[in-house]
């Protein structure tokens, strides 16, 4: 047996994909508010500082701070209010707080020159119209938030690469980036094979069954930021799918193949995804469960993957190899890949050597989260339906037990 | 001060909003493919089982059990091999397997009548072309995975409001559903308001800042499978709200307010919210930090929320009074909100009665996670750009240390 037959860590399968691939998406530019979601195609920075102005965090007084020092409240600091700074205003342009003096402030409201601090409006008295006592010293700085403190003008503020979220979009609101270059996502092809296969709206005769892997691999797709599209179902014939599979990788920058349980299916698949292009298969299987019979090949910097035929296994290889890539276009090692740890319910065997994946449900018992495996055959989707999150055993573990702790990632 | 101006707890008003929320968002069909993430508007039943024949898991031979009872490699079981069932063949159409007989079987092929269980062709060897030796016995439904095993006809498979995920697209193609019921959306209505805001594509003067919050909640409502809707920034004018808020009550399913972090604007705004119409506002504050300053309304059986100017605070409201009802329509108990334990670095104060949020930026360190608070004031939106997470410290407690598990959700 070749050293292309020796099944891989999930580890390994991702470095010799990540060698030769080259996701070099196409770039294009959106409006502000699609672009939720997508990757930024270039590293960003600020033209203009934010907050523009020193701003006060508070409703009070704009004051010189040595005016207030040494104020108690029977010993109050007195200071004539001699202006008032409304929200939106150019305080600049009204004056200059004086010593001795103060300005009533808005929160969010521009502090005018002159003042250094402002006065919560709680530690003053009025005394009347013109004069306040101050009843508790605040220190320069105070109550106020300085102009670029937020972003200072010129620094960057997002990488290329980085994934949207909601916060994001707020900073590029701020920094005043109403389009934003991204990365076109990328585009998927999913062929499914088998000659047992009809479509979702056909009536499966006695030994038929319908397509399961082509929508589920699609939602992923989709859960992952990508474009996925569907090439239907081909019979298991090696023209047949080959020719499908290079129509498929003309028009897509990944293709996934599944199905093909059987031996012999197997071989038609492998032979076929070998003979696309260069380099061609990397490897065949990787050692987990479910999932081994997976092969990896990319062909001119694209990754073809064939995936198992069964619904869960077909499923796992894809959180594992396909996700981190539409993701990030590369393998990261990311902390938070399995993020939530859980007690298990009951002892499961695990081979040494081999990681582990169980579907699992989770919930709370005793103030933590406890996981529940879900048990079934790989050939089973409903396991994956009543399962609300994926857990991994560590390839040297030869098994774990009741109440020790697992990690697990949310579906 | 009467009852309105108590601060709640989230859970408060989570149950004074639910009390008066109606969340009947019409029903729509939408082809399989485009149900990723959408809500289902209907209980829905298997018609037929899946699979609806018994299959085998392995590639092998199709035997009755019993004639391998007893069999060892040394003293092998012998069966005549007197038929082949090929993929998605009617294995009942070709005929029986009689004592002592084996029908040559691939992976998810049909069970032919007969035969009770499969025996793996690793634990067979072929003696002649029409006879093997079967070197180790199988239990009567061994390798095989039964009609019906995965998915009854007639069983529930999914529940009305159930949130689609991959899986479950799987399942609907499985059970031959190619146009789902799901729930439209619901629409969010999102406003700004202050004197100081301008659009992300004006140059702010001194004074002024552009809008962030429209920005965020906007992110923050697609992510919770919301469409999203901006009605721009008002002005702090009673009358000016008003009508806007009459507007996107009209048009939307829930209104969102922001701004008015000073104490004018915000009676303008609790003012305006009260006047919309009945039952009104609900509460004036809550006992969270930040986000304190949030008014919660309903009318007529929309909710319209009031969150805080500061975009931090903003942010977090939304997260915890929001998200829920955008994804479920009502408020479950979750136990899956903040699934994430992290170890904290530092140690951060907390009042008592008062439930803290914190921004904080997760990674792993000696084999677990640990959480880093970013430090820094509400109104900085960059410091949620910073964080990977927002972290919970319960209202019980007067503060974490370093070293203790802190409860985190994922941005």
């Amino acid at each position: 047996m070749g050293e292309l037959f020796q099944a891989r860590t999930v580890w390994e399968a991702r470095e010799l994909l990540g060698e030769h691939i080259k996701a070099d998406y196409p770039v294009e530019q959106v409006p502000l508010l699609e672009a939720m979601g997508r990757r930024l195609a270039q590293d960003l920075t600020a033209l203009d500082a934010v907050p523009g102005f020193t701003r006060s965090t508070v409703d009070g007084f704009a004051v010189r701070a040595r005016d207030t020092f040494g104020a108690t409240e029977s010993l109050p600091a007195y200071l004539d209010v001699t202006g008032e700074v409304l929200m939106g205003q150019d305080a600049a342009a009204i004056g200059e707080v004086g010593v001795g003096q103060a300005w009533r402030m808005p929160t969010g409201g521009m502090l005018p020159p002159g003042a250094d601090a402002v006065v919560m409006v709680e530690y003053t008295e009025d005394l009347d119209e013109l004069t306040i006592g101050v009843t508790r010293p605040v220190a320069p700085g105070e109550n106020i938030v300085l102009a670029g403190e937020d972003i200072a003008a010129g620094a960057g503020v997002l990488s290329r690469g980085h994934l949207l979220r909601p916060q994001d979009l707020g900073l590029l609101g701020a920094v005043g980036v109403s389009s934003v270059p991204v990365l076109v996502p990328p585009k998927v092809g999913i062929i499914s094979t088998g000659d047992e296969l009809v479509e979702t709206w056909e009536q499966p005769g006695p030994g038929q069954v319908r397509d399961i892997n082509s929508y589920a691999l699609y939602g992923q797709a989709v859960a992952a930021g990508a474009q996925p599209h569907i090439y239907g179902i081909v019979r298991d014939n090696f023209n047949l799918l080959l020719d499908r599979l290079k129509q498929a990788l003309v028009e897509c920058d990944m293709v996934l193949l599944s199905g093909g349980s059987s031996i012999g299916t197997r071989d038609v698949a492998a032979r076929a995804l070998d003979t696309l292009g260069s380099p061609g298969v990397l490897f065949h299987g990787i050692s987990i469960k479910p999932g081994k019979p997976t092969v990896g090949a990319v062909v001119e910097g694209k990754p073809v993957i064939g995936l198992p035929g069964h619904p869960v296994s077909a499923m796992v290889v894809f959180d594992l190899l396909v996700t981190p890539l539409l993701r990030h276009g590369v393998y990261l090692d990311d902390p938070l890949e399995f993020p939530v740890r859980a007690r298990l319910t009951r002892n499961m065997r695990s081979a040494s050597g081999r990681e582990d994946y169980l579907r699992v449900r989770l919930y709370q018992e005793n103030g933590e989260l406890v996981a529940d495996p879900v048990l079934g055959k790989s050939g089973l989707i409903s396991t994956m339906v009543r399962a609300t999150g994926l857990a991994r055993i560590a390839s040297e573990k030869e098994g774990v037990e009741a109440g020790d702790y697992i990690e697990v990632k949310l579906f």
